[in-house]
């Protein structure tokens, strides 16, 4: 029980030597792909840079007591870190204490939401953003984010949280743009371009091998890191209009709870609603993805309580809401982690970097960080799941280019609860209409089939319905509006039966239209039949008043209803 | 084409000399009886008596037009009426101008979104709300009516829209009780009472044949009117403390526009929503339920317009929201209104009414009115359908209990969104986990089985599964989590076979899913097979990239799998 909640306590006890190696050669290769990740998603989030490294210290060591995927890293990611900014810029400026203060907010109330889903054990919900939406959502999200870098990769001060804001202000204060500034980016773009596609093939092409290879292509980030900072420094062009990180303080977070201001919680509330889904479902995907390759298991309910506690860890140390990221929990996996020791290990790693290598990020340029944050949100940007989409059904392609375009155009919060709506809208749609057919008699057997698609026999006096779908208060109605308009389309009917084989569960809702439908059914002098109603089904009928009341029989096959209503 | 939008051009083809004679009789009678309920459920909104009247005039005409039923009474009805006091009472004082004009806005913005969900087909979205829960909602909403109507019965100034506010209020006011007032409340109540349950059959008793005693019955509405009126009069009652309607305007509506108020039209959009919605669902279950028992049909998109365009019509003629109501369109029905003329009559007779019967009301009090809500209201609280529904669903009865509560606790609005709210939980909870089983072979036959229930032959390297479910995103995740935990719970598997004979249906959220087994199961080396998949079910994945993935074989029926996989 308690090891439910606490899953460490699982995976501590065969903690050995050998694991130890493994998850700190994870850890180190982890830290250094992370730190430059921290500093450029905490720029995207509008925060300081200390407060994406502070985001990456808690919530692993937090992650790995609650969690239950070996090999996931949490911390800022791209999409979450677009979501803070566009919630919290809603409600102060950027660079205020109030700016800071509400991102911590809402990474409490993300975790709290989350931390209390996974005690209601209510991970289905997360159910209801389907993966067109989702997908269709990070797309578009990777293209304002882009879109967004083109202030730290050129100078100019783009602003805004939608496509068309962000385009204008590109257009309006084109005249700041910087050359220096624009030259160190696309030199940063092109070489974090290059590392990600060939260096690996390159390093191994050098004679090294696949493992260190590996390694070496992962190292090109904070490679781009200190080369720009040095050229920075070496050619003073932080005097020259190339805006640097500047002064770092090297101190780890305070724990601090954040305080309770009951118009800025109820603001913040449904942003943090959708931070904590959209991140689940990311944490969630890619936790299953690692933990099939080795034939592990997660337990989706206690991924929520891991993420919600590591987003509550994250609040309490002054950090922004943070999320399973897909990348580098990759990295993690394939560096060889092999329990989330190697999580907390790089937490370790991280907090040393805030102590001892903050001054070396002085004369970091944002272009560089720009560059990080644009290469690698392209490669979110999913046009194969489009095309694939498009090609495999329509409606659910509907519902992603309208997630996309309002994205877009609107904003994310607009964008994904139109993709939800949109969603349950198809959802309820689909389901308030459910198969049914009317069946006759296959001749010489037994076999009762669809009257459109098979010559089959009938009797003209008795109407046979197979609904194939448990019946249930979406589609109540459907059943009376069918069996009504059937009714008043054909005159000589006399018998309806209800054929009910794939009947899995009648609620109450279908119960009482079947009742009210036998009513009146009997009113005009026509009886209602059921047939091959399932055991549980029947059970639960016994409880009810419609067996008693039903006007005509309940039958064990479709063919007794047949051969007694046909020949009485 | 063009009847389909206006049923008037069905019926008023056959319309003859006998049809017109039904219609006026049935006119008459329903007349009488919505006169005092046209004013007591406009005292019930908290509005003037003569809004009541308006209200009863011209959706009568337009829903003789537009509605498909041939019996249903639209007009002010209860619950309604109590919502829009509820939604309009948070926004202005009763009596001064903006309380009626928010009314008006509300059934204005109530008819606009009916019009249009019936032009775009949206009825489908009435759906959702559960019987259990609408049940719940209308007990709740009784109880409170009939509470709040101990103001008019007793003199005491009761307030509020929930049952707490009502009764403490009732005892903060005790002072002002009336003696004269409860005597005449009482008196009503007693005879309406004794009228609704033995007046028929008492009638019948005198020897009146059993149609006069029905039409006799029905009176007793306007002769308690009448009756208490008289006895003001004489007495001078209304010097004494009891409360009557005095002076009510003898003219006819005059048409206006509602003003459009963004701010207003905003604060009323939720409350129209939801008066839209129940009233629909009300409307449509009386206008189903008369029109079975003749066996015609009525069209319920085309009952989103038709009571859409009633609404519109009740705006702009001064009036509030209107409904189908389940007593009057019974009433219309057994006295033998043919066609929705009979509501045209109606509307003749209440105009007529407006115009030279208003003076008569000065003296009738407000008692009377308040017993005709009490007695009507009375009969909508339902115990037999909770009784029921406990017997039969612990989950339907708890989302009925939870709108009864909150309704009572917290109010309309907050009970009824609940309700949906639960409704909408409890489903996606319900099919976010389709029924699945794990099955083998039954010995010497090619059927297949789940293996809890059956002993049945199974392969020990290969997991076969059947879902008894359409794959769609509810439940996408649900397969995933099934399969990974099999499989992490025993190492030796190296096949997994889907066996869908039941899934009628995959949608682009599920295929991901699929997808993403299969490339995970190939990681781990398990192959990954498909068994029985239907037609449509394979045509459109032959449009997907899974058949070209697939680790596994696809095989026309599960025995073919067994066989080949078991031999291999």
């Amino acid at each position: 029980m308690l090891s439910r909640y606490f899953p460490i306590l699982i995976w501590s006890r065969s903690y050995d030597r050998q694991t130890l190696t493994s998850d700190l050669i994870a850890a180190v290769i982890v830290t250094i792909m992370l730190i430059p990740q921290s500093l450029a998603y905490a720029l995207l989030a509008g925060l300081p840079p200390e407060i994406g490294l502070y985001a990456s210290i808690a919530p692993l060591l937090i992650y790995a007591v609650f969690g239950t995927s070996r090999t996931l890293a949490v911390g800022p990611v791209a999409v979450a870190s677009l979501m803070t900014a566009a919630a919290v810029g809603e409600l102060a400026a950027q660079g205020t204490p109030e700016y800071l203060a509400a991102a911590i907010t809402l990474a409490f109330l993300s975790g709290l939401m989350l931390t209390v889903m996974g005690l209601l054990r209510l991970g289905f919900l997360a159910n209801f953003l389907s993966h067109p939406v989702i997908s269709g959502f990070i797309t578009a999200s990777a293209l304002i984010i882009a879109a967004g870098q083109f202030k730290n990769l050129t100078g100019v001060p783009v602003q805004g949280h939608t496509l068309l804001e962000l385009v204008h202000s590109f257009w309006a204060h084109l005249n700041q743009f910087s050359l220096a500034t624009s030259l160190l980016g696309a030199s940063a773009i092109a070489f974090l371009y290059w590392a990600r596609k060939y260096a690996k093939r390159s390093l191994a092409a050098l004679g090294l091998n696949a493992r260190l290879s590996d390694i070496g292509a992962k190292t090109a980030p904070i490679l781009s890191i200190a080369a720009t900072s040095l050229a920075v420094f070496a050619l003073g062009l932080n005097h020259q209009g190339v805006a640097v990180v500047g002064v770092v303080p090297n101190v780890l977070p305070s724990l601090a709870l954040p305080a309770f201001d009951i118009a800025l919680w109820s603001e913040l509330a449904m942003p943090a609603l959708l931070i904590s889904i959209v991140g689940y479902v990311e944490t969630v995907s890619v936790a299953q993805t690692l933990a099939a390759k080795r034939r592990q298991r997660i337990e989706p309910d206690q991924e929520l309580i891991g993420l919600g506690t590591a987003n509550l860890g994250s609040a309490l140390s002054g950090g922004f809401p943070v999320t399973g990221g897909f990348s580098r929990s990759v990295v993690n996996f394939e560096a060889g982690a092999q329990t989330p020791a190697a999580g907390a290990f790089t937490a370790i790693g991280i907090a040393f970097a805030t102590l001892f290598l903050t001054p070396l990020l002085f004369f970091l340029p944002k272009a560089t960080l720009g560059a990080t944050i644009f290469v690698a949100v392209l490669s979110l940007v999913d046009l194969k799941t489009i095309r694939h989409t498009f090609a495999y059904s329509k409606a659910d392609f509907a519902a992603m280019a309208a997630t996309i375009l309002l994205t877009l155009l609107a904003g994310v919060e607009i964008g994904i609860l139109s993709g939800v709506g949109i969603s349950l809208f198809l959802h309820l749609e689909r389901t308030s209409k459910p198969h049914y057919a009317i069946v006759g008699r296959v001749p010489g057997t037994q076999h009762f089939r669809n009257i459109l698609r098979h010559a089959v026999e009938t009797d003209p006096k008795t109407l046979s319905i197979r609904i194939d779908e448990s019946l249930y208060f979406p589609n109540a109605r459907f059943l009376e509006d069918t069996i009504n308009s059937s009714l008043a389309a054909d005159q000589a009917i006399e018998n309806v039966v209800l054929m009910c084989p794939a009947v899995n569960f009648i609620d109450a809702s279908a119960l009482e239209s079947i009742e009210a439908l036998n009513a009146r059914l009997k009113d005009s002098g026509v009886r209602l039949h059921l047939s091959e109603v399932k055991g549980p089904v029947m059970d639960r009928l016994k409880r009810s008043e419609l067996l008693g009341a039903l006007g005509g029989n309940i039958y064990l096959s479709q063919n007794d209803a047949f051969e007694d209503l046909n020949g009485g």
